[in-house]
């Protein structure tokens, strides 16, 4: 392991986290509040601690795949370790373990609080907050889409063709050019939400908090309500078309963008991760109709709502799902499984995952029927190679084990079995709030401290897909 | 498809049912009780089915895989079909579904009752109860070791090589040979288990029933309260022993008493079965033995008696294990999906496809280190081959897809999620009593009528390891 690499990478990380630390400041003092001063202290402590890590540590060259599970491991790591200053500098988090949970609950776009009254912070601190979704949102579109394809991690590697960028041969250069495509798509779609929010009668601060959060799937709001805050059709459904995009695969909007108008409609994924929702919206919204007295539309405007902020994994409430009927429920419960697209911000298992998993299961059903015959996986006119199959069914095994143990580890911390389960799919999700005593009314507060910390870890190893921070826990990654 | 072939050996089947069915005719005059009547009526309603069966069809040759899948499911099925007619002849149970329920939950050794009040029927009926355990526990033996090896069905295939009797190329002779080696064993075991529980106390007529749904992993008892009726050290621990042996291989309990001493210890799933008994018995003992006032021999008896009915799959009870902690019921739930070993009576995913997963998750994480590498995943010094990784990985899948579909199901028929969860996994991985509204104390009378026949059809799907009845609901199975 090249030690100094990785350190003279994540110094970088740090210098960069400490300038985007400085974007709250004009907003605190154009509130008149004091929360600047937490904001510059912590971006001062960070920035130095970049210099001194550039200092002792230079880079080494290529950087194999070691390098790369460590970097971006204990990329979110540290971000999250700094990023959590300003909030027990100014002292409104005052909890280390508080403070932690939900920076990394930003930094992994999972939107899980720990906060019980969200509008007593200060407007700085809260557009920190909300940035820490943004920013994780900007790692995480060039992690799925550029370096863990690379990595051959949970059958990602059949996304290589479809990267957009430069083609070459090394890693690096091909990063960097992907990363400013990607990157120019998720700032614009961010500045569209803002400006359409603002249209709706949202404030400049909230607009652009939102939007932060929406884009990134993250779900942090800047009121205690979410967005059933503002109590309006408009504003729901700009946000649920925002939610729909950050969910989709980024690579596509980049075609789309540049004029292919067929790039949506082209890819199976997409398609699916369409007809999922459909379907849900239809199952759920009628039961929901016909269980209250809502009107047709606004049944179908909370169903939607819902199912795409689960299913995108960003979190935003509009509604209490507990109170839905439990057929309602399980449906929610099965799309926070699921997840959005590959190369989204979305957490989860993935659509493409899940549609490989039945494809596959059909290609088993032909291969009994027909045991001397070659089955092929197909998505679309693409054979799906041996080896990808291999890789998501390995993605999907590891995900239902680390479920079980942390369902297991939830209850012995005092959780009931309900509440337990949503916790854990909730983080090792990225989705936010879950079942029962963490559902979309309530908040990580009553969580043990062991609890916070563990459940910290399953944001980071859903949102890094696993194998990326398991892989960190063997002793073989550390022999030389 | 060879329908001829199939209905020759469904008829064939239908015969052997028939002299089943004079079995508990003896006991019913013995104890002076009129339902001897009901069991020779169905006797000869089933004879003479099979008679008319075998009269217009005729054994067609060679047994593709094709009519393999449709002799087995629908071999069961039509097992539970006449093998509910005592109870409706009868009258103790007059509704069709519930009696398909009770006699499908028997074949397939689930164990799942919707009776309330088992003691009030006559003890012929009781007898035919458990004695459909045993039936359909000789049948899965069969069909684990002997027939879906070669069908390929989730990895079984690598079960070939350990199969003892002759060595064929056809499946018509080892099936013969295998069965008689098997069914040796079972009945061996099972007059042992009833000497057992006699010399503790028991009828003659209760531990001949429990004994049948013992070495079956069933679960049917002869009393309301189950086990916990006895109130004894001595024959919970003789179950206890009796469930360990069910839930193992019985090839390998065949070569134990050929005179090989290593047999138990050498068989990797066998020791990972007996590790993971081991491990959850101490955790949930522990946490039992603390939070009452119990003996810590109490407290141990009464979780590694619970940890075995349900790994298992047998279904018994001496404790409601819903009154123990979360943690220990979320222990519990995990146990109900792992299941017992390969080639036992047990249900569940079985314990060397857990033992699989596992590798097989390490050895993904070997290849991300090692992307050059040649990673194989072996079991003790075997390597286990792509094929059967695939299979099991699929089976995995299947089984999971099955478990979400089946929640969904159950919630819109009215349950609540963890009553639905409870009933589902019960009834897939064949276990019998579940969580919530179908737990130990409960039964599943409850249930609406479709939520019975789609259980029905859960518990022959998990039976008979998913794919073989999935494989009939595809179109391609019925095309030319």
């Amino acid at each position: 392991m090249h030690f100094s690499s990785v350190i003279y990478v994540l110094s970088y990380l740090l210098i960069f986290l400490s300038a985007a630390m400085l974007l709250p400041v004009p907003f605190s003092l154009y509130y008149g509040e004091s929360d600047y001063v937490a904001q510059l202290i912590s971006a001062a402590i960070t920035a130095l601690a970049g210099i001194v890590g550039l200092y002792f540590s230079n880079f080494e060259g290529d950087v194999r795949p070691k390098e790369g599970f460590a970097v971006v491991t204990f990329g979110w790591i540290f971000l999250s370790l700094f990023g959590c200053l300003p909030f027990i500098i100014h002292g409104s988090i005052p909890s280390i373990t508080d403070a932690y949970f939900e920076t990394i609950s930003g930094f992994t776009t999972t939107g899980a609080t720990i906060l019980t009254d969200i509008e007593a912070l200060p407007r700085g601190l809260l557009l920190w907050r909300s940035l820490t979704h943004w920013l994780g949102g900007m790692g995480i579109i060039v992690l799925s889409l550029a370096i863990l394809p690379f990595l051959g991690i949970g059958g990602m590697q059949m996304f290589k063709a479809e990267v957009p960028g430069p083609v070459a041969d090394k890693l690096t250069p091909r990063v960097a050019g992907t990363a400013k495509i990607l990157w120019g798509v998720y700032v614009l779609l961010t500045a569209a939400e803002t400006a359409l929010l603002m249209l709706g009668g949202m404030s400049f601060f909230d607009s652009l908090c939102h939007s932060f959060a929406t884009l990134a799937t993250g779900g942090y709001s800047t009121q205690n309500a979410s967005i059933a805050a503002y109590n309006s059709t408009y504003i729901d459904f700009i946000i649920i078309f925002f939610m729909l995009l950050a969910g989709t695969n980024f690579a596509i909007h980049y075609r789309f963008l540049k004029g292919d108008w067929q790039a949506y409609r082209q890819n199976k994924e997409f398609v699916f991760y369409i007809s999922t929702i459909g379907a849900a919206t239809a199952l759920i919204g009628l039961h929901t109709f016909f269980r209250s007295d809502m009107t047709l539309l606004k049944a179908f405007q909370d169903t939607l709502f819902q199912v795409l902020s689960i299913i995108t994994t960003t979190g935003f409430a509009t509604a209490d799902y507990e109170q839905w009927s439990q057929s309602s429920q399980a449906v929610l419960l099965f799309l926070m499984f699921t997840g959005g697209c590959a190369g989204s911000t979305a957490g989860g298992i993935k659509i493409i995952r899940i549609y490989i998993l039945i494809k596959f299961i059909f290609s088993e059903i032909t291969r009994l029927l027909h045991p001397h015959a070659v089955v092929r996986v197909r998505i679309g006119s693409t054979i799906v190679n041996r080896e990808v199959i291999t890789n998501v069914l390995g993605f999907y095994a590891l995900f239902m084990f680390t479920l079980v143990i942390g369902v297991v580890v939830m209850t012995l911390l005092g959780l009931d079995i309900l509440s337990a389960l949503g916790a854990v799919i909730a983080t090792l999700g990225n989705i936010g709030p879950g079942l029962g005593s963490v559902g979309p009314t309530d908040n990580y507060a009553h969580i043990p401290e062991l609890g916070k910390w563990f459940l910290s870890f399953l944001m980071l190893a859903g949102r890094l897909e696993l194998f990326t921070v398991v892989i960190l826990l063997t002793p073989g990654f550390w022999r030389k």
